[in-house]
């Protein structure tokens, strides 16, 4: 051992011992003939005092910020005490030293705040980890995912490995493949999740399943996604919806008390997908704030009907609102005082292509009681009064409003709102609200090919009360923009996410157990019988031995790791990622291979 | 939920309660109007009794094997108590059932000793999966691993995971590939191993890393290995081979006392590869039985000289003797009184081509202290206890005596000590002996290439003496006959395996942490400069920003717990198995893509 303790350990109580640390020099400070040094490793800093009797060492053998270094000495009581650092009463004065190894100057700072832009830092990804900041995520990943098991452990879950080179059964997303070389001009699959595995261990009567595992999606990158992510992976048998919400909100306060602190006692709350989208314009609603949305007029149907029809606004002569498909409001709390400028401001943002609003209504609700509108020559003070009290403002907020297209109108008004949110400091990285959002839609309606496709995927149970429409009725749609009359817009799935602050943290749903059900839904989502048996035949036959009812979930480990740590980039989390390009520039790859490998394998390229 | 308890737990205890249970008929019984059912799940099996009321719903509702049933009602003592599991002094009067899910006909049975061929049981794997030996198998295989991460963290390693997705180097086993849609023309590839990203980290300070986690390689398919298997992969810094071993020693006892509850408490016996080669002609001995060889007459040089001159056999005018570069013995216990048949079986054995020997010659060592040999006409009884007495025989006990090619006679000596072994019961499955094999050469003579090759990988350290005759010498072997006279051919690794019972579970090294050394070691692997910088020029990197000393070792997960569970296959310890051919048969796969992915992939088939 080239080491008797770690650089994070020694304290007043070791005084006058002789130790031997190792570890890499932060930093060298010289005074007058002395020389301190702060020796760091992955346990913390420890200050090293070297005498003027090194000095002819330290002449001969010169030290560098990132040498690594091997000190023997005497642990002393510091003079000149450090209380920021837990080994800050203490310092070690050296009686010999060995260069373990040297280092060149690094292409940036290893410190929190490092002078390293994004591409050196991932270049070096090795000196970028030894950072406190990156470390401390690691670490924190690490806790999560031990709390995670430890639950699932106590829980009676098994951990069971899955396969990673499985069939290719693109459905949704585009698998990454992999040529056989043993099985020429056939290729496996990397996994997109261990779904129909986990199914058929509840087939086979492992009836709590579990795995942190890695899955692959082969996706055009959008900022901070990567190809390759991990699951925290679970499935159970024998359960209805309510037991899995029940496990696993336990599972995430048990994560929440083992890595934050947290003790989270009450019930986390649940809301119907409706009524997200409602409210919140959004099916992952961060309810650390509300804000809710006030739904003046609008074309989507909560309960099987229209809600909002436009009382609010009726008979005034405004033209963007009469032809509006939807007008949603939200009132801003303490805002009714934003400058021309500020409000101006809030209009562009709106305006921005990726919102895409034509323009931004407000009605600011004074102190005094009057209100005061852009749209003022519309609306007689008695109705700009109506609109702000129906959105829950007061004296002193500031009411917004969109006029739009149903879907575009939601979704930015959503964007508004959390835009607000963050602006008022409303989202507080340190405050954790957790949520269940329930009863998806099971389908939704893909245009381009006018057919159904599965919300959540293929093989999610509708809710028990729905089975029976979907398998009487013929899931083809006669007319396409007739699509939401067709019995299967109204299907909800037996589905839940769990939203925490805002993201999806979490999804899942009790699946479909039963054969001729799976084979109705691969009909439905516009696959033959013979395409269904090829890619899902073990499926489709596993259900005809027995299967257990069944469902669970999968939490995307990577992004809940990132917000526990308070940070919105998963890449923080990941020791090694990929950029946007999906390449990893430390190892520069992907990269080109030999010929040899080529003709083994007998595929070529067909560049285009 | 669909069940109050499992079909593990209820007792006597629980007599008069009502319970749900639910879980899979495993047998009908009639007696009368009476049916008795066995229900199984995961935990167990308990037995239903169903009386004469639901007869008439039986009769509509007829069950069958491996149908799932909920079943309600109230447990009572057992008039027929079944002492054979831990339910049988129960059943369950069931007021109540109702069928989940049917079954067809499984196409084999449902138990330990199933009718099912190997075949059949993997294309209905889920159903092979339900079988309790099958189940037992993973469930071992989940707590070694649980033992091993409990273990590992209380020893302050970290679990990192490191990219699955990544750069083709192949250099010993082929590298599985994927194509990148986003970079056309470019590979990632699968990992053989994380070795370097665990280097890395070890650069990175992470000082105690560990991962259980999948890895591949893509080689033609032995008996009993698979193109994806699992390792627990672990790397420290700051640390010599010593403390290495006692950390992992550490580790497996702490994984026997768990899982197996085996109590090891002295020290793991060490022994070096040429101790292991000399003394047992393998370099995973299995030291549960004795039988050391005896080298009587060798070609293989221990301590840099060769030990066995032949002088027991000197002489004797035996050609066969005389023309071998090696002769060696063992004594097998008890077996003087072997017939005619017997020793003639034995010969029949090491002439099959897996052994390949010419012939067998024996000596038995008779009750009355006479010997009788195969070769009495050419030894005298003299000289045969001599050799007898060499090789450690006594009286009752039958010498083997095998001579010819060097390596092939030690290998095939070592083959037929573990065969009589194993007929002499010596081989015991409850017994577990565990072994460090150390001091492994660096390097083998690659006799194809001329060159020299990495016994271990490259990244392994010689023996910190052996460093300056690794750097001073040139790699380049001037005459391929003449190689052994290389220094390089006496370079001692940093490298340990641990053995248990003759398998190798684990295997790694100290490894090469300065740039100018891991540089020495791609060239005498015949790596140009340039080719050693585009491959592993970030580790060549990492070497230059204060590597710290460091080693690690990998453990076979898959192989480790078949050892553990008693058998040979490591196929019956993963959930999901490839057949020899790497194909899942139950998911047919490899299989053909559409014609979308490889376009979109940019390459075609070249079928040769």
């Amino acid at each position: 051992m080239y080491r008797t303790h770690t650089c994070g350990e020694l304290r007043m109580a070791q005084t006058g011992q002789q130790v031997t640390l190792a570890g890499w020099v932060q930093r060298i400070r010289k005074f007058g003939s002395i020389t301190f040094i702060d020796l760091r490793d992955r346990y913390g800093i420890t200050q090293l005092l070297l005498g003027e009797e090194l000095n002819d060492l330290l002449d001969k053998q010169p030290l560098g910020r990132e040498f690594v270094l091997q000190a023997t000495g005497v642990v002393s009581e510091r003079s000149n005490k450090n209380p920021n650092i837990p080994t800050g009463d203490i310092e070690i004065k050296i009686a010999s030293f060995v260069i373990l190894n040297k280092s060149v100057t690094p292409p940036f700072t290893i410190q929190d705040d490092t002078d390293g832009g994004d591409d050196l830092r991932m270049k070096f990804r090795y000196l970028d980890l030894r950072r406190n900041a990156v470390k401390k995520n690691l670490e924190l990943r690490y806790a999560v995912n031990r709390a995670a098991r430890n639950y699932l452990h106590e829980n009676n879950f098994m951990d069971i490995e899955t396969p990673f080179l499985i069939k290719s059964t693109p459905e949704g997303a585009r698998d990454f493949v992999v040529p056989s070389r043993m099985n020429p001009g056939q290729f496996y699959a990397l996994p997109q999740s261990p779904q129909t595995f986990k199914q058929l261990l509840m087939v086979s009567g492992y009836d709590r399943y579990y795995q942190v595992v890695k899955c692959f999606r082969d996706e055009d990158l959008r900022a901070d996604r990567q190809p390759e992510f991990t699951q925290i992976d679970c499935e159970m048998a024998f359960v209805e919806q309510e037991d899995i919400l029940n496990m696993f909100e336990g599972m995430v306060k048990h994560i929440f008390k083992a890595v934050k602190g947290l003790e989270v006692t009450e019930k986390v709350q649940r809301m119907s997908w409706e009524e997200a989208m409602w409210q919140y314009g959004n099916d992952k609603p961060d309810i650390r704030f509300g804000m809710q949305l006030l739904n003046i007029k609008s074309a989507f149907t909560k309960d099987g009907k229209l809600q909002a029809n436009g009382e609010l606004i009726a008979g005034a002569d405004f033209k963007v609102f009469n032809d509006a498909e939807t007008v949603v409001a939200i009132a801003v709390p303490g805002c009714a005082e934003y400058a021309r400028k500020q409000t101006d401001e809030l209009t562009e943002w709106v305006k921005r292509p990726q919102i895409g609003m034509q323009g931004l209504v407000f009605i600011k609700c004074n102190a005094d009681g009057t209100y005061k509108s852009s749209v003022d020559k519309f609306f007689t003070e008695d109705k700009l009064k109506a609109i702000a009290d129906a959105a829950g403002a007061k004296a002193g907020d500031l009411v917004l409003i969109l006029a739009g297209a149903e879907e575009r109108t939601r979704k930015a008004m959503s964007e508004l709102r959390l835009e607000m949110g963050e602006r008022l400091g409303l989202r507080k990285k340190d405050e954790f609200k957790l949520l269940w959002v329930l009863d998806f839609p099971l389908f939704e309606y893909a245009e381009d090919d006018n057919r159904w496709v599965a919300r959540h995927h293929p093989f999610t149970s509708p809710k028990p009360d729905h089975i029976e429409v979907m398998i009487k009725n013929n899931p083809v749609i006669e007319k396409a923009a007739e699509y939401l009359k067709h019995p299967y817009a109204n299907i909800k799935a037996n589905a839940y996410d769990m939203v925490l602050n805002g993201n999806e943290i979490g999804g899942g749903s009790i699946r479909i157990f039963q054969r001729d059900l799976q084979e109705k839904m691969f009909a439905a989502l516009g696959m033959s019988e013979e395409e269904a048996l090829h890619k899902f035949g073990f499926l489709l036959g596993a259900f005809e031995y027995g299967a257990p009812p069944h469902g669970g979930i999968a939490f995307g480990f990577d992004r809940l790791c990132a917000i526990l740590g308070g940070s919105e980039s998963i890449r923080d989390f990941i020791a090694f990622p990929k950029n946007n390009s999906g390449r990893d520039v430390m190892l520069d790859a992907p990269s080109a291979i030999d010929q040899k490998q080529f003709d083994e394998l007998q595929i070529k390229l067909n560049l285009q």
